[in-house]
């Protein structure tokens, strides 16, 4: 199976992206690259495709994984036994395959229990799940928590079954195992940590989720080095039960999170959208609005809801972490989602790199958002004695620069940090942090804890 | 006398209601007739016509009725004189009454001091208000604290009458007597009260105030063996000397109260507009906006001012009540508003059955808005485990009802009501109600004091 | 050298005046004569121009003139050495000034070290500023910390000038000496200030700064013997080095101010523009707000930015004073800003006439807003009884002054100044403070603090 084979009517075939691929760059190839070397594995909330996806983002970043049996507690949860599939099918009277796991593994409804057995259309035909409106796409469907079976495939399938006898089967296993997920770790100067997580439990969807993987693993290569100020926390975990199995064995840690972005949907062709926290005004907030802003980039910025991805467990009341969502366009948000029509072909190496490009500069605002003291706070400075400042008054035309140094002198009361100056003197965050550091420089301002 | 009769040019007259009754049911229709039946009253500040309607309403709900005796300091005034009238007219040479009482109660000036003398129609015109604007209907006049008297009539009767010798009478008494209310209490399980007010002291104006008198009784109706949370008390009394009267009567019973409706102009034809409270964000501010915008109902809502029905005494800076107003179109925004073409016919079953809902709504709300505390706060509580979520994942159209139990879920950490859950969700106030009822029974939630 | 002698293309010329000076009166035509008077002088940071300025100045208002020496360490700057000018002139080989300081003292670069040479073209063309895109005006520059010396001209002069040897002077000192400021105090019933402050450091600029000179001199004027309780202090200084210099030797009376303008741009066609302070909320911003509001005169408010006049100084951090910036049109926003064109034709006697009456409410606004108590907060008070009320009920048309006295009475609970009154109510404040006064005058208001 090679990516693009379960693309149907609909969408973009994969033959568009050499023409832009050079736009993006190394980065954005590599991205694409890795969505379609895990796009044909089996994921699900547990099971090997889990370790294989694992396998292989850990060649780009070292990954801790860890283990979790079925059974362990896990908040108000328990890990589920594992799954894992072999093989599953639909054979019709003469022999042949109708519907076929081996063809894309969309068609079998995960967590399916195993079942072998010849019945008629009509028998069969509680099991079969398809998208009317959408009749040449198969639907993504899933039963973790009701032991069920089921085969998903296009309604114009369905309708060209004959009625008559159908040999089914489903060579799966659901038994006791473990709950799988892995961590990698930027080590910054402080324990303070920023949490960067995406899921990894759906099969063969792009863009839900394996653009957000590629970004993840991506940021985490760049911040690679880089000696942060915080710590950086990668958590490649299914949806769910995975963030819930991680906050279960990391309380303490949890407390140590002070700015989180879920990543997912990361690479089709829409626009950027962010989730604001629950909290609403948390620096993470204000930093994602601020770079979208900033940018000038077309984007939207959306109240947190408790519906979505993992951000609904980060954000429990319980725990009320400052965690953010950035997506391109929302999950449900378009016609591809959850079906095979979400297959590489969907995610392009340009939506990608910006997205990448967008988390790194939250992190760089994250990072830079300090608050200083001004030490020459009675009156402004004689920024010209220091060569900070034109020297030839009169001139209206004042740069954005010498803006920014006025504004960080002017804001640095010990209550505003750079970003504070940044969104109040409309000015991009770069441009204050670098008259910040030149204002340090100069002895003009001090760096607050 | 009958309904209507007053009725002039620029009203539909009472022939359409019957087409459009059976819409509102026998609620509509029960006001409709209440209204019909205390029209012809002549009601002022005091005297037998609130006595007379005191005794009509308390023919729905028992009644408790108070008389203040002439004289009694009541805040900064002094329950006035009694006022009562027996017959009032003008006659010309002829002996033909031009102006009467017998025809209309708005006639006569509120309380008019007696005359009975003959006088040129010079020496008459400084007693006779007209609406030159509306020529064909009789304005509304009262001097309740100027002693004086006069006749209101149409500017085109005016126009008509001849010069010469006019015999004016007035058989009125002015005399120490009482200031009459009604109130009708629904006990509650607790002592906090719910406030309803309306005044009763406008003789033969429908909308102003007869529908509102028709709403808050029927409301009473139906709060009725309800065992609210609130005590629900109504007062029936005259505008300003009324509320002043109860409010020093009842200075500890204020402090009672927990939200508070003056119900007025709750019959005309246009939408609904509900005027804040002097604090602005009183719950009763915030479950009124919220009934009103979750319902699709065009409405309007508008600030506090100082002026306009009893809210003004409520809303004094002693008392500071969270009480806020509820009218159809506010008074003075509509042209019959104080002249004879506010009559039955410019009030509908319709439009009052809609004001009762309304006001019914916001009961709901007032009842059910109470803080809960998630008992399974960390992370996502397993839903599905306890049969209240959808089996079959990976479909992206959760239920309205899903949805609400996530936000009170997710809401519920003791800060937050469910009138906040249902503000910040956007969903409407019974269905997140419902989601917390469901969430107790299951055990996940814990109803706060 | 006449007023207007500098006058190019582009702007109006002075002869409009006299018919239009008659709307503005007589405030007006002699804050013009002022400006015209002004004119011609060379002011800079330091020098003879200055005081020649206050001089003038000092025969409308009595005028504290203070000298403080050159060396003097004013915060973080040092007060420079005193530049004085008496001639300049480039001249062409005929010997004839193509160049003259005689003929506009805007050709010579502001601090302009003492020159005498001959040169050719180019090498004397670093030395020349011009404005190509307005190749008929003269840009003004100054080059105060940088010992430099320089001409302005017109492009089209520039370009008219032959190849050739040029003879080259500027008959100017600059050694120690003194910055020049002067202050005019109207003393009031409290030390607590409003300060007035505007910059005399532009030579020949009619509408930055003379028009603001011209404003705050007549603004001083009116203030005279009204008893006012605020203490306004005046100041007449260089920008930025003189608000500096007043800064650093009044550190405590600084302490004192409750409330600030800087004026400037005070007299061109445009509308008003006031610049809240660095707190944003400052009573004189609201104060302005209204004022401008109120007035239903078009005009802009904009927030603080540590750019433009003196406001950066005052709303340094480390003094944070409530100092907003009132302008017609601001800095930069006009083609006229900081060339020859601003000339007194530029500015008219209506313009800042209307400047002047703004700045006159604005202190009105902050002489007459105080809190007051509500004697009798339970209910309405009786006004009617008091006269304050017209006695004839049931009409709807309330007056101005009626709705006023209700709402000082309802929001007069100790928490909410008058100013809060006339924002809330949507009423002009002197309707609120006329209202507060007859509420005072009955004994049911009082006056607190």
């Amino acid at each position: 199976m090679t990516a693009g084979t379960a693309g149907t009517a609909g969408t973009a075939g994969t033959a568009a992206r050499p023409d832009t691929a050079g736009a993006a760059g190394d980065e954005g190839r590599e991205m694409h690259a890795l969505v379609e070397r895990l796009y044909p594995l089996c994921r699900s909330i547990t099971g090997d495709g889990v370790r294989r996806t694992l396998d292989i983002v850990g060649e780009s970043i070292p990954l801790r994984v860890r283990e979790v049996p079925t059974g362990t507690p896990v908040l108000d949860w328990t890990v589920p036994k594992e799954w894992n599939i072999r093989d599953a099918y639909v054979k019709d009277a003469s022999g042949r395959r109708v519907v076929d796991f081996a063809a894309s593994n969309l068609h079998v409804v995960g967590y399916s229990v195993p079942v072998s057995a010849t019945m008629t259309l009509a028998e069969l035909r509680p099991h079969l799940h398809t998208l009317p409106g959408q009749p040449g796409l198969v639907p993504y469907r899933t039963s973790y928590y009701a032991e069920t079976w089921g085969f998903c495939l296009a309604e114009n399938t369905l309708a060209a079954l004959p009625e008559g006898r159908y040999e089914v089967r489903i060579d799966a296993t659901l038994a006791d195992g473990h709950l799988t997920y892995g961590e990698h770790v930027v080590p910054g100067r402080t324990s303070e940590e920023v949490l960067v997580s995406c899921h990894v439990c759906h099969p063969s969807l792009a863009n839900d989720n394996l653009a957000g993987i590629a970004v993840a693993t991506r940021l985490a290569r760049r911040l690679a080095g880089t000696d942060p100020h915080y710590t950086y926390r990668f958590l490649f975990a299914p949806g769910t039960i995975g963030a819930i199995t991680w906050l279960a064995l990391n309380r303490e840690r949890a407390g140590l999170i002070r700015h989180g972005l879920v990543l997912a949907c990361a690479g089709d062709r829409g626009h950027l959208t962010y989730k604001r926290s629950r909290r609403g005004d948390a620096a993470v907030d204000r930093a994602a609005a601020h770079v979208l802003r900033a940018s000038g980039r077309p984007h939207e910025i959306v109240d947190f809801s408790p519906y979505g991805y993992d951000e609904r467990q980060f954000c429990s009341p319980g725990f009320d972490l400052p965690v953010g969502c950035l997506t391109r366009t929302p999950y449900a948000g378009y016609p591809e989602y959850h079906t095979s029509a979400d297959d590489p072909g969907f995610v392009t190496p340009e939506a990608m790199t910006d997205t990448l490009e967008a988390c790194w500069e939250i992190t760089r605002v994250l990072e830079g958002d300090r608050r200083h003291l001004n030490l020459s706070p009675y009156g402004e400075p004689q920024l010209g004695r220091r060569g900070l400042y034109g020297s030839l008054g009169g001139r209206s035309d004042t740069k954005q620069a010498q803006m920014a140094m006025l504004w960080v002198l002017n804001l640095s009361d010990g209550d505003h940090g750079l970003l504070d100056v940044a969104e109040r003197s409309g000015l991009p965050f770069h441009v204050v942090a670098d008259a910040a550091r030149d204002l340090r420089a100069a002895g003009l301002l001090k760096e607050l804890g």
